[in-house]
């Protein structure tokens, strides 16, 4: 089997020396026609997905895991138009900033630059097929897709439409490349591909993350999980408090970015926790406290260790009531995932602090933590998500799929 | 051995929770009394240095490793001043950027931030332990330096005086941590510590850069070597091109921006190789040519494949004629190590299509290679360089020790 996977990703990396060279306008022009071919081939992309379907419901996959594989004309407009979208965009390829003339004349810059290819490894969604590689082309990147095997002929279906567009506007159709079996072994030999690949970004549950991790020689940008914390200040405006809670908990509790432990001053604790814990059960969240909060509010289960640990991804909230701002930074220092971390308070001196002192991606004052979030943090469409700091920190856009290299402009200096 | 490293690092990871926080008034005061100690310690210094001396003329080192390790009350004036440099330079923490209101109210920024712990390993100059040291703090990130065996009195002189410095301001010692022997083995198992170290910056030989990707759980920052050309367009002023061949060729032959290839238009090779070998064979350098230089000038040895990849990191240079702009940069393309590529051209057009189309960490034009270095591209002091694109490409300054998070400023915005 390995014979296949190296003169593929060679042809990837060709493939992305084109799309480098490549300029915006010529760029779009791809994209939208890809926006087009894929509403104009709405029956072949039904037709892999149905066949995908069929053998999901013969392996007894859940209602929740077919409504994320299944696809129909109304998604597929939605793809296309996420596509269209991300051709809106403005191009960072190219951009030259902070052009200063040095003491020996010569003018330095920095010009962003694609990565050059980049490996993609997620599970069963098959919109990501799309959004990745129109992400990538429009940053002038490679990409080499490996979907999960229950979206498999989807994916195919998806990516040879994108690939027959390419070819039409005289592009390799390895700029979109995509692993031709779901062979779990595949996985593994792409990830000792470093000569050909340059960067891993694996989508999905930790588990996947994990093995991707121990088992790559490519840098992979990597996101574990979402311990999301909101910290209420002794002066937190209850008016803005209470949605706030509301709102990360219960409007999406699934998701990395929903609400997993409450914080609160004891001062806001004696006066507000009750209301909260009682409109959080109203909505039919589980609490479990801290010794105070227990004292507090009714209902309330305690909270061990684990649980200020935990990624629920459910209706439950942690709840733990701390004496001032430093232990609750402490606490998000120690438990958090450096995720997305909300503070609700109406002192400027204390939002500054609370913006340098805490480690995450995304650091928010007075609003939901739903917002870290690549569309409502402005990238447009989001490629995932890192929460390590080398090469970038949080919703990963267009320009995280670049970097920048030194340009110089001189006038024949040599140095002495 | 396990046992001291780490509580070693652990000590580190907490030390630079206490870094990230500090204001830049603090970390240059902390730099500058670094400066002062160094100069008012410069016998403890030379007497670290004299141990490690004897030891290298005993065990019969070159004496161009005697001289890199070798410090003087100069060398240390040198040292003293490079961190006050650095504590000259502007802070990057806590800078915004690009605050921007959303289409649902909430402000959304990017703020530079630390990293947190960088690991460096480095071979015998003592220097790096300060500049290193130095950089680090400035960007608010704790160090754990591994410095070469030659070398380890003088950094543990060095390293001891800036500990010294910065427990008498009030900073744990761990800020700058060094490892307590030079056993070969503890690397390794520093390679593992990615619970505790950010980042891992090797500097040295191609062979130590190898073994720390190949054994490193942590991102490596890697720059295997610099085979650099310059190409001489057809429209190349023959005024400026010789002398940045003979600068970048000669001034420093035995750095990595020196130049190693010559790329020259057919038509320039006609009229100018001749004039422009004979300078550099003045000048000691032995050429290495294609067929048609072999034809259009004396004294040129046959160029074979291994020359094109060769760095030779002596006054040797390899010679080849081509037909146009795009076997030039297909040429570099296939045998350049994306360190630095020059062109010499009068054309604005070909000027622009150069820096677009040549994938390399520094691309310029009209200037010599060896401007390919963080201080004269304005960077101040230099860390370490990147020839890989994740997370920075080229030389490393200060900035490059950072990383952005985002921030979110609102008014109680919550997620419909």
């Amino acid at each position: 089997m390995q014979a296949p996977l190296i003169p593929m990703a060679a042809a990837c990396r060709q493939a992305a020396r084109q799309l480098a060279r490549l300029d915006s306008g010529r760029k779009n022009a791809v994209l939208l026609a890809i926006a087009d071919a894929l509403e104009a081939n709405t029956d072949d992309i039904l037709e892999g997905n149905e066949m995908d379907l069929d053998t999901g419901r013969s392996n007894g996959l859940s209602q929740a895991m077919l409504d994320r594989l299944l696809l129909n004309p109304e998604r597929i407009r939605g793809i296309a138009n996420a596509v269209r979208a991300i051709a809106a965009q403005s191009d960072p390829v190219g951009r030259i900033r902070q052009l200063e003339t040095m003491p020996s004349g010569i003018q330095v810059g920095r010009m962003r630059v694609p990565l050059g290819v980049i490996g993609i490894i997620y599970e069963s969604r098959p919109n990501v097929t799309v959004d990745a590689a129109a992400l990538c082309l429009k940053a002038g990147n490679a990409v080499i897709l490996r979907g999960g095997s229950e979206a498999f002929h989807s994916n195919q279906a998806l990516a040879g439409i994108v690939q027959d567009v390419l070819q039409a506007h005289d592009l390799s159709a390895a700029c979109v490349t995509t692993l031709p079996t779901t062979d779990r072994e595949l996985v593994n030999e792409m990830l000792q591909l470093e000569a050909y690949i340059d960067v891993i970004i694996p989508r999905g549950g930790e588990g996947l993350i994990r093995h991707v991790v121990a088992n790559s020689r490519i840098p992979v940008i990597k996101h574990y999980k979402g311990v999301c914390h909101l910290y209420a200040h002794a002066d937190a405006d209850i008016d803005k408090l209470l949605p706030l809670v509301i709102n990360g908990k219960v409007q999406r509790p699934g998701v990395c970015n929903a609400l997993e432990t409450l914080l609160v001053h004891e001062s806001v604790a004696r006066q507000h926790l009750p209301a909260i814990c009682s409109a959080l059960q109203k909505q039919g969240v589980e609490i479990r406290g801290c010794e105070i909060s227990q004292s507090l509010c009714e209902g309330i289960l305690p909270a061990s260790e684990s649980d200020w640990e935990a990624e629920y991804l459910s209706l439950i909230l942690a709840v733990r009531v701390v004496k001032d701002y430093d232990e609750a930074v402490e606490h998000i220092s120690r438990y958090g995932s450096q995720h997305t971390e909300v503070i609700v308070t109406e002192s400027l001196d204390t939002a500054q602090h609370f913006l340098r002192d805490v480690d995450a991606s995304v650091v928010i004052v007075n609003a939901s933590s739903r917002f870290s979030d690549g569309g409502e943090l402005g990238l447009g469409a989001e490629i995932g998500i890192s929460t390590s700091k080398l090469h970038s920190y949080g919703p990963m856009g267009v320009e995280a799929l670049t970097t920048e290299k030194f340009v110089v402009l001189g006038h024949g200096e040599t140095r002495p």
